[in-house]
C-alpha cells in the first residue's frame, strides 16, 4: 500500500469529537465516566421493549424489515405530530410537517446541508453541544459563539453579533437543560431570541432533546410555540425517552423545510430503520407515557441530588457548579488559578473522565474554565467516589 | 405563516429521487410495482430475526439500548471482515478498515464528503444507481457518465472520460447485477478500471450491494480483491441478504479513508443502532449464511425465470431485454420509434408502474429509451400480468 489520500477541504475542519473519543475511553470499566452524555441504563424500559419487539415481528414483520418511505413510518409521524401539540406545542397544524430522523444528530447534519452555503454564520450558546457545531462547520458555516448566563444567553450581545454577523442563516440553542450547562433558559430569553430572529430574519433550531427529563421546577414553553409563522425548527428525540441505541429523532419544522430535509435525507441513509420506529411507536401509544416520564426523572433527582449533595460536602469553593432542573450534565467553573486542561488531564489520571470545556466551542484553543460532569450514567458508588476525586484534584492545585 | 425560506446552492441541485416518489406511488395495492427495488419479502428469515432479538433483548439489553461507538458493533465488525475476506476478497487485514453504515447509502454521502470539493469529477456508469449520484451531485461534485455495453463500461471511452475531467476523485460502479441493467461486468472490464484508475491516481468505489444475490453463472473476483494499493472503496449491505429495513450496511477501504468516514458519520448520525447491528451479527453468527443465500437465490431465479419467460413469450420484438445472472432488476430498452417516457406513462395508466431510465442518468433531461422492471418484489400472478400490460403498451405505440 502506497496511497496518499487527498481529503476534501470541508473535512481537514472536522476532527473527532473530544467526546465520543472519550467515551472510548470511559469504555474502561476502571474509568469513572464523568464524562458520558448516555441515558442511565436504568431508565430502559427492557421488558416493554422486549414485547413491542415481539410483537411487531409476530404481527407485522414485512413492513418492520423491508425498505419504508424517507419521512418516516407513518403511524409513529401521526403520534410524534400529536405528542409536539399536547406537550410541546411545537407543532402547527396549519403549515408544519415532521420527519423522523435517525437521531436528532442527523437534523443538524441535514438541516445545515439544507439552508447553508459556505461562509454563512450559524449562532449558537457558549458553551454548546459540540456535535452540533461540528455538523454546521462540516458545510463550511462559520460558527459563532454568545456567552451563555444564567438565564440564557445576553439579548444585547445576541444581537450585536447578529448585526456583525456575515449571511447570518440560523440561532442554535437548547433551552431546557442545556447540553453541556444544564441551565434552563428563562422565557424573557426565549421571547427575546424570537423577536431577534424576527427583526433580522433569520431562523432559529430549538433543540430539545432533555425537554422530558424535567425533575425539578415548572414547564417553560418552546420557543417554537410562540412562533407563528414557521422561523422555528424544533428537534427532538427517543433517546432520553426511551432509548438512544435505537437512533430514532425527529423534527417538526415549516412543511417547505421538511420538504428540502426529506430530499437530503433520502440521499443520506433512505429511511430511519422501520422496526426501530415500529417500537417507538408502540412505546408512545401503548405503554403509560407520563408514567415512564415520571419514574426516568425520580431516577435522574436522585441522582443529580447524590452529586450536587456530594459537590457541596466536598467542594469547599474549589470550583463552581450550575444545580440544573433537568437533563443529564451539570457544568463545574474552575477559578482562574487552575489551569482546566490540566485538571482535566490530572482527573482522567485519577481514575476519573470529565469533559473539557474547550470542547464545547467551535473555537477550542482558547484558555477556558469550565468543564462538564454527567449523573445520569455513573452508578452511586462512583458518583460519590468520582466528586471526592475532582475536589481533590482541584483542591492540590 | 409568511416567510420565504433560502436554501443552500448545494441542494437546489438535489431533486426527489423519481424511484422513491413511484415507490410511494406504488405503496397503491392497485398498482403492479415492477419499479420498486424491494427483496422479496418472502427472503426475510422471520423466524430468525424474532429469535435473535429476544435472546439480545433478554441476554444482552444495555449494550443494545445504549448509545455505541460511531465505528459500529464490535463483534459484527469482526464477523463482516471474516466475510469480506473469506467471500470476497475484499478486506486487506494489513491496511484495510471497515465501518459499519446505516445502509451501504450512507456510504456514498459520507464519502463524497470526505473527498470530493466542489467541483471534482465522479464517473460513473450509464445508467447507474440514481440516489448515489445524487448523493455524489449533493456535495457539488460533477457527475460524467460512461455507457454501460454488456460487458460493462467501455475501457477506452472510460479513459478517455478520465483524461477530460476536471480533477476526477473517484469511479463508482456495480460490478455484480448493475442496478438498473442487471448486467455483470466482465473480469477484464474490472482489471482495466483498477490499470486506469492507477495511471490516473484516482479511486475506485465498488458497490457490492447485489453480490450474494447470483443465481446463475460463475462467481467473478472483486475489483477489490485485485487492489493492493488501498486504492478501491468496497461497499456492501445487509439489505438484500438479510433485510433493508434494518439499515445496515459496510465499507472497507484502507485505514486512513474509514478514520475520515468515522468522522463525518460521528455528526451524520453518531451510530448505527445498535440493536439492528447485534441482528446481523447473530444472523451471521448462528444462521447457515450459505444456505439461506441458496433458499433466497432460488426464489431470485424462479422469479427472474417467471419473468423473463413471460417477456420471451409476449415481447415479440416489440423492446429488448437483458437477462441478468443476479440481483433484482431487467433493463428494457424500446425501438427509438417508442417514446419511452410516454410508454411508462402509459403503462402505469394501464396499472403497471416502471421506472423511466432518464431517472438513472445525472442529465436527465437527454431521451431515453431504457426503462427498469423488477421481478424480487412482485408476486408471480403480478409479473405474469405486468408484462402482458407492458408488452401490450408497447405494441399499441
Amino acid at each position: 500500500m502506497n496511497m496518499n489520500y487527498n481529503f476534501s477541504d470541508r473535512v481537514t475542519t472536522i476532527r473527532p469529537s473530544a467526546i465520543r473519543e472519550i467515551l472510548k475511553l470511559s469504555n474502561d470499566p476502571s474509568i469513572i465516566a464523568f464524562s458520558a452524555g448516555n441515558p442511565s441504563p436504568e431508565s430502559f424500559p427492557y421488558e416493554d421493549i422486549d414485547r413491542y419487539t415481539g410483537e411487531i415481528l409476530a404481527q407485522d414483520p414485512v413492513v418492520a424489515l423491508q425498505y419504508g418511505i424517507t419521512e418516516g413510518y407513518e403511524p409513529l409521524r401521526d403520534v410524534l405530530k400529536q405528542r409536539c401539540m399536547d406537550v410541546y406545542h411545537s407543532y402547527n397544524e396549519t403549515y408544519d410537517d415532521l420527519i423522523v430522523t435517525t437521531g436528532a444528530q442527523q437534523v443538524f447534519d441535514l438541516f445545515t446541508k439544507t439552508v447553508c452555503n459556505e461562509g454563512d454564520t450559524v449562532i449558537a450558546e457558549g458553551p454548546a453541544f459540540v456535535a452540533a457545531l461540528t455538523a454546521f462547520k462540516s458545510y463550511g458555516a462559520n460558527v459563532t459563539q454568545v456567552d451563555i448566563r444564567r438565564d440564557g444567553i445576553d439579548l444585547n450581545e445576541l444581537e450585536d453579533t447578529i448585526k456583525n454577523a456575515v449571511t447570518p442563516r440560523f440561532i442554535y440553542c437548547i433551552p431546557n437543560f442545556q447540553n453541556p450547562t444544564g441551565l434552563t433558559m428563562s422565557l424573557e430569553v426565549r421571547k427575546g431570541i424570537l423577536e431577534l430572529a424576527k427583526k433580522y430574519d433569520i431562523l432559529v433550531v430549538e433543540d430539545n432533546a432533555y425537554g422530558d427529563i424535567r425533575f425539578k421546577g415548572e414547564h417553560l414553553p418552546t420557543i417554537k410555540s410562540m412562533d407563528n409563522e414557521g422561523r422555528v425548527i424544533y428537534t427532538g428525540s427517543m433517546s432520553k425517552l426511551l432509548s438512544p441505541g435505537l437512533r430514532v429523532g425527529f423534527t417538526s419544522a415549516a412543511a417547505e423545510i421538511i420538504g428540502k430535509i426529506v430530499v437530503t435525507k433520502q440521499i443520506n441513509d433512505v429511511h430511519t430503520p422501520v422496526l426501530n420506529q415500529m417500537i417507538c411507536h408502540r412505546f408512545l401509544t401503548e405503554s403509560d407515557v407520563k408514567e415512564h416520564i415520571r419514574k426516568i426523572n425520580a431516577i435522574y433527582l436522585r441522582k443529580s441530588d447524590l452529586m450536587l449533595d456530594a459537590l457541596d460536602m466536598n467542594a469547599d469553593g474549589v470550583f463552581s457548579y450550575t444545580r440544573p432542573e433537568g437533563g443529564l450534565f451539570i457544568w463545574c467553573t474552575l477559578p482562574d488559578s487552575i489551569d482546566m486542561l490540566d485538571f482535566c488531564k490530572r482527573s482522567i489520571e485519577h481514575g476519573v473522565a470529565v469533559v473539557p470545556g474547550n470542547a464545547f466551542y467551535s473555537d477550542d484553543t482558547a484558555k477556558r474554565q469550565g468543564f462538564r460532569i454527567n449523573f445520569s450514567s455513573p452508578s452511586d458508588e462512583n458518583i460519590l467516589e468520582g466528586v471526592r476525586v475532582i475536589t481533590s484534584v482541584a483542591k492540590s492545585m
